[in-house]
């Protein structure tokens, strides 16, 4: 099985880092390739910069779309997820939402916990687009300074960890998700030191959309889901074009 | 891997037809233990009934709670599955559960569908319990006498389907659920004659259930499902209450 | 007027002060009789024990359903209201309900106190089921150790006020529900040191049933609470097999 | 006990029916005091009549508010409601509200059924004021002219009915609220034409005004019903000024 | 343009206020016709005192109904708005909901902030009618005495600027709404000492209100906004009672 | 006053339509000004359209910043408006935003009838991300193909009329938006043949934000909307980039 994880930021470190995690909770016959945006910004942070991600996973989907049999949409606020299910006949998954869908099975109630304030105004939004807000608890993030973004998991370890602990006796959360590809395979290492389940977004991406191919759904022919009639486009990838414009096949 | 598949009806023929559904999405490694109710009733399909499935759930989990990974819920209503959280330390999943949140990556809204009336209240109450009201679109059920709960997705799978159909056209579902042990198989089935993907509640249990024990979640000690305190408790099965009671190990 | 006091937990002590608080208001024609669950714990305080506490209950009122005008289900999680109320013909009233319900009637927002920690998660559940947590301004609890559940009120008076008074406070709430049976009877002692009205759940049944008795409601025959058609059953009690039989004229 | 059913409309005719139906629930020894509005509309059924009758409710209950032990708004949108909350110590108790709180306990969702298409807009406000939406299945209205509103529940009895039975068949209702002071009494008549529990509202609002008293509530000095301070007021009933001025005593 | 500025409360003083902060936003050809209620109270707090307010809006509005474009219902809880709509048909704007609506295009969440603890419940009560609970951050109130209502935003203004700003970085609100015509025109003084947009509700009144004059919408004849049937009354003023007779052309 | 149409469509034909629209309603002294997206698709109709309009919008913002008061996102969906809204210091406003918020003020339910059923998810999609799908009664779109989207408003009128119809009589709207840029200047035209107020997107946004002008919010430095941190981006149009980076004064 070819599961394509597509990063729609522009640092391959981080693109790194997810695989690195996914691979730990992947199956014996499962396949992860790796895709990095080409366009946009290392680490997608607010709103505008999550609507040029989300053309970004529509284009790197697109280009690779051809003998795959899943996709994940590799950044923790889903940019692009409801137009490349319209698109595309494989499933996809998004980081979050496997994420917060995976902690609804582990708890009744969820937090996120991630490593900057500027990211909480959009978690909050797709925590909402995906009705799960009546499930999450709390969404706590960390309000410092950190050196690298490759490298914020093992310097403000202690410090996420204080939050996580914080959604557990002040928030009521059962679960904790710690979102944002640079966590990822944190979940691993703190496991012992908070007292409810964690959960790593690309690892539960991963099973998600294993398990999705196992489950062989067919293509949405009607709904909201079906494919878009044929439209013509300009200034876009020749891939998403040919998508869009039905010359795909 | 082994998976428990705890059918809280007491119709072994209802646990036969679930594990061959499940065995069609299982990894190889994954051996599903059946396991069908010693009391209560052949097919759960009111609340009342499922309060008694409830217990016998608990009952199934407390016997075979060794050497398990993790176990199914098998009824479509989850019964016991709050409770059955708290008490063990291996992932259970809930067959509606599964099913809905497997719907969720699958379209916007999804509907169910089921093979009588009666069950209708029940499963718009394990809806609204999983905070997922929002995504369903409609609960539409078979209205019409039949033979057997054994045959009963054969008898009426053109009407099944109908049903499936107006879900789409006229509730605007994204999504089918087709519910209740006794349509397992049912979605393979039918496929090709509903323009939207079919999910198939056991199918969707096992694939998720076996995620969950691939992301390796620890057990709460502290949230909602942490374990209770030790208890004593009279009139219980001696697994039950030996689990309740803290003598389990 | 005779109204059937079914305590699901199997300690009688709790009994005789459910039945004690609830004479304070009971008027002059009606009759209390008391019953105590056979089996299961001495006090429910979570899912899987409010699951043992449902069918505990449901075998209870189909034992005593001859001869009595009313009964309530006198646990604050209300365990097995729903199923009650499709098998049987005489209105029936649970406590946290009907403790909600007159609360509604107090104040635009209540609270609900309580003295362990544990019944938080039921609780909280319970108000969802009911449909009133958008009326509910917090569950707090006690948070520390007493010495027996039958004289909790006592010991814990002070700082169940001082939980009462937070409420009102730092939540909003404009009354306050004293929930548990072991809380019984405590508003009386304590309605002038708190500065809003505080509900007593079994006082609240009593008045509720009384009330339901007097308005005459006939037994549906359609919609969610008609009765289920007959069905074999096994391993049950007697008396509730021949309810759900069909077999109890 | 005394009660007051103060009737926001002027028509004393409504007054009258409202009173020969409470008598009907009514214990022994409660005493219903009838009071009819000095201005406003003969029959209340938009938000701008509902506007002047909660003023004169609040009027009514100022100049009756000695002796009694209760009131009830005996309307059913509950004009003034909270207002009157605020400014007396006995409870009181809203004739829609009462009526929804006691199918509550009747059935998971019910419906509200009544005379007038115009009266719509106004029972959904109040609906909605309860936070009760999640429980009410429907309001369907009658939408013909009618001779009188003092025997419309004679000369509309059938299509009355009608109307109960398709809030059944068509929306899923458990239980129906014959809503509206002219219908008063019908639910008696009807009964065993409609296969759910009726609901009367001024019977429901008379149980648990009787079951409040009962339970003894103390006056709010917190929370939102505590009393406003003393306040200055030109152009109020001398009663409604002496009231809102603190010079009631 | 001619737009009736009704304030609810009887001190012109208020009035003044009002029209002076209105004037600061309003385009050229704008006039603005100020009026104060002959009766009720000199500042509306409360749930009681809006209802006499809603009247004696419903009255000015009646009176002046000859030759205006619009009106501003220029209390913060919009007293009457919902039966104006109904009578009038010119536009009609309520200054909360002004306030919010406008907040609701700075900012993803708002908050309120005002001058007395009083007023909480009833804003609460008005934002839940307005169907924007789910965009309403906080309500913050001023919890102190002042001297008098004409100068409080003067003698307040400090601990009103350090209210606002908890809203912000306690509440995550994107926008304050400085509510309450005692306030009128504080906004604008202290624009610079809170890092969020704040909102002045006459001023948002006024813009909302020539906005609509310019759409020159029609008025309904069906919906819930269609004209009342004409319907006798007795006590109530001559214009009201001639608009509601339908005696007003 | 200088307010920016940016249309995300890539048909300016459309652009001349939106503009003629607006100037019906547009003061003296606003002057309108026309922008048409460089890339994308002449007609936005599906959530992966609307990806790429998201860009488009930011682009085209950026690129116009200079010397503007306000700009409108002009394609009814609001297309990448949070975006937008942290990214520029001037008033934004949405079509779909500003049609709902004025909706809101002309009655208590609006509904949305619009030319393609293609439209409706992502429709729905923005009435919930702006917290108004409790206001909303219904999305209605034509589903039938039409000759050009120039001329759709003409071609359809009929049917487009009685689609508003249906919203009224059988959804209960209390005012119909007709959404969609095609559909500009329709809502003047049929006026009095549909019995509620009509709503024109283009018509709202351009009263709107010359009300947001004239209040003169200042920009957020706190909450969602305070302009984010420089950040480094690759592959965008000079002028986003400049702002994203900060190299824009």
């Amino acid at each position: 099985m070819k599961i394509l994880v597509a990063n729609p930021n522009t640092s391959s470190g981080v693109t790194d880092r997810l695989v690195a995690s996914a691979k730990l909770v992947a199956s014996p016959g499962t396949e992860l390739l790796p895709m990095t945006a080409a366009y946009g910004v290392p680490y997608i942070a607010t709103r505008a910069e999550a609507a040029v991600g989300a053309v970004a996973a529509l284009e790197m989907l697109a280009e690779r779309r051809s003998g795959i049999d899943a996709a994940i949409v590799a950044a923790f606020g889903d940019p692009g997820l409801g137009g490349a299910r319209e698109l595309f006949d494989f499933p996809i998954v998004g980081m979050a939402e496997a994420a917060m869908l995976s902690a609804c099975m582990l708890g009744r109630s969820f937090a996120i916990v991630s490593f900057a304030k500027a990211l909480e105004p959009w978690f909050a939004e797709i925590v909402a687009w995906h009705g799960l807000s009546g499930r999450c608890a709390a969404i706590r993030m960390l309000d410092e300074g950190f050196r690298s973004i490759d490298d914020v998991q093992d310097e403000k370890e202690a410090v996420l960890i204080e939050l996580a602990l914080r959604t557990v006796t002040d928030d009521g959360a059962d679960v904790v998700i710690l979102a944002g590809a640079p966590l990822a395979g944190l979940a691993n290492k703190i496991r012992d030191r908070v007292p409810v389940p964690l959960v790593d977004g690309i690892q539960a991406a991963t099973v998600m959309a294993e398990g999705l191919v196992r489950m062989r759904p067919r293509k949405a022919t009607a709904g909201t889901y079906r494919r878009p009639a044929a439209k013509d486009s300009k200034g876009l990838s020749a891939a998403l074009a040919n998508v869009i414009g039905h010359r795909d096949s």
